[in-house]
């Protein structure tokens, strides 16, 4: 078997374009010159409308998380409170960011495979009579229990109390609508490994004018993610320290790509994939993570394992040639997840849907084979009628 | 012209060899799984033999400027005393993120082209008998001057007072001799895009046990650049968030050249490459910014520009395909740079000061054509001799 082609159906890194990894094997340029200031230009600009938004976006080298401390330090101010609003693992990390950095965290936590309710949020938030609470952090999308949260309604709510709304949507831009500017968002991350179809590596963070305001009078300690640093050189269009060139090179090229789909093209592909995910895995008999698939993600879908995931995921590797995700902390031995996001066809999530009806075979678990990829073709051609 | 094909003589980002742009168009991993941890094992090995250290060394995502925040908080407590010795603009630039974070700073500044002088550190030093000063940071190679730093010395002077010695090598590391624990170096620091022959976007860290243990009661608020995070995952061959993958692909195939050069081997074509272009400059007349030239770097040659060096710059790069290195801060409209790390050969060297000479030349500076690239063969040739 020619084990090296393996299908990676993981929520990020997520497969990359042949024209995105071509494009970082152009050669190193002076990020003082010319040169580099057409590509940042392109690259920034290119985001604004990814983000939706009129406001710059700024890219750091750097992970995704990275994102989550950049949020906070420009923003706020040693010691201010902040409201975590978590439905899941990542939910946990950018709470704990928070609480290292030193600020008060208050919770509001929901159950694995719940969404976050707008209206407990907006409780929690009415109880905070004396505006203690300045920013409310959210996952626009919770890749380990694969549930996409409501953040217009959730950012109204916010706003209305007067908190900045920020939002993680690392696994969301891209993939599912969002829209920075209408629905007064005030700090939108994410990476470039998800729906950007760029390899992991480039942070991007988009600030509303309320924020950048309060990052003007911000006495948070910072360097690496300074928003101020970033934001003088960028009316030159470059950046406080070394670019990564490469990876910007990469970004131009899957920008393009994106745009040649157009973002409702790729919102509309990814929400095909979840419909068509979803459908294959109850046709297998299998429960979704997410108890309301209204909420269900079509970047990722979390679903209740029958065996042991861990085993699963081995023989959909190792005989079946597509890679599955596992559960994250306490769901690591409950659930497997499919990840359909970024250089992701529906034609994969057929394969992968496949792969894993045949590996619950393997692991004992009793299914009719080729009724997952039947449910999901079903779909498919039910949306091409429409 | 074939515009397009232009050598690159800035220090850093410098030219990325074909293997290693190849390298980075391999396919996506899961970053959790086994691929990417044996990946993860050979870049952290291989990259202590080239830090001389049987310490780990951590790999950030992120720009080598990070490793200046890293360095400072993860083995200082709030507002420590720390010691900038500085002799350009990177040492500037490290006083600067010191004073950000809130760290009480002390200078010692020396003049450009100078290098640091020991006794003066030491004198410094001497003074501080209530030992406030917890570190001492400095540059091993100072890229803006074209400076290299007697580290060795330093450290044993600063071992003696009883500060850690952490030092930015950045420009240094691969191309200039280093031995982290032969010397007693507690923090070394260094980016990809210099010796290290990779594209920008991977900062590199490496502590002693002195500096390992301070990290150990440090109450400095972090996340991303946080040690005990990156030492808890590196037990796995993992990182605490995702990493840079396809970077890491190009520093693995990097390390595979540098091991067959041999680190030695490199360390003499840097240096050999050094004195041909000091042979060079001086064949045509012009002034090293470097005052000692025994302390004259051999990575990046700083020269006093006998024309307007932006025009110089221009000519040398439009008319003679060769990208040199302007001045940074007061040294801009001073100096031009001609960078020689990273993949670059002495037959490169020779092409920069022909394109040099021609382009002072069109600049009205009188040059005899020739004589900067017969100095430098000069040197190429007493060099097979020995």
């Amino acid at each position: 078997m020619l084990r090296e082609k393996s299908l990676l159906m993981i929520p990020g890194p997520t497969p990359i374009p042949p024209q995105v990894a071509a494009a970082m094997t152009q050669p190193m340029i002076n990020h003082r010159g010319e040169a580099f200031s057409a590509l940042f230009e392109e690259v920034t600009e290119g985001l604004k409308k990814v983000f939706r938004t009129g406001q710059p976006v700024y890219v750091f080298p750097g992970a995704g998380s990275g994102g989550w401390e950049a949020a906070l330090v420009n923003t706020l101010n040693p010691g201010d409170t902040v409201l975590s609003v978590s439905v899941g693992d990542f939910g946990e990390r950018w709470f704990r960011v928070a609480t290292k950095l030193g600020f008060a965290v208050e919770r509001l936590q929901f159950e694995p495979g719940e969404a976050a309710d707008p209206e407990r949020i907006a409780e929690k938030l009415a109880e905070d009579r004396e505006k203690k609470i300045k920013a409310v952090l959210v996952q626009h999308n919770e890749t380990s229990t694969g549930v996409t949260n409501d953040v217009r309604t959730i950012a109204r709510v916010v706003r209305e109390h007067g908190a900045l709304i920020m939002v993680d949507s690392v696994s969301g831009l891209g993939a599912l609508p969002l829209e920075m500017d209408e629905w007064g968002l005030d700090v939108v991350l994410t990476g470039a490994q998800k729906a950007l179809m760029c390899p992991p590596g480039l942070s991007m963070i988009a600030f509303s004018e309320r924020a950048r305001a309060a990052a003007e009078t911000n006495t948070m300690p910072r360097f690496y993610w300074d928003l101020k640093a970033a934001q003088n050189s960028l009316l030159k269009w470059q950046t406080p320290y070394t670019p990564a060139i490469s990876l910007l090179y990469a970004m131009r090229a899957a920008l393009g790509l994106l745009e040649a789909e157009t973002l409702e093209g790729s919102w509309a592909r990814h929400r095909l994939m979840g419909e068509m995910c979803r459908a294959g895995v109850k046709a297998m008999g299998l429960t979704l993570l997410a108890r309301n698939e209204a909420t269900a993600s079509n970047s990722v879908t979390a679903v209740v394992s029958p065996v042991d995931p861990k085993r699963l995921r081995k023989v959909a590797r190792e005989q079946f040639g597509v890679q599955l995700a596992g559960g994250q902390a306490d769901l690591a031995d409950k659930i497997f997840r499919i990840g359909h996001l970024g250089y992701v066809v529906p034609g994969d999530v057929l394969q992968a849907l496949a792969a894993t009806e045949m590996a619950l075979a393997q692991c004992g678990y009793e299914v009719q084979v080729g009724r997952a990829v039947a449910a999901a073709q079903q779909v498919w051609l039910d949306a091409q009628q429409s």
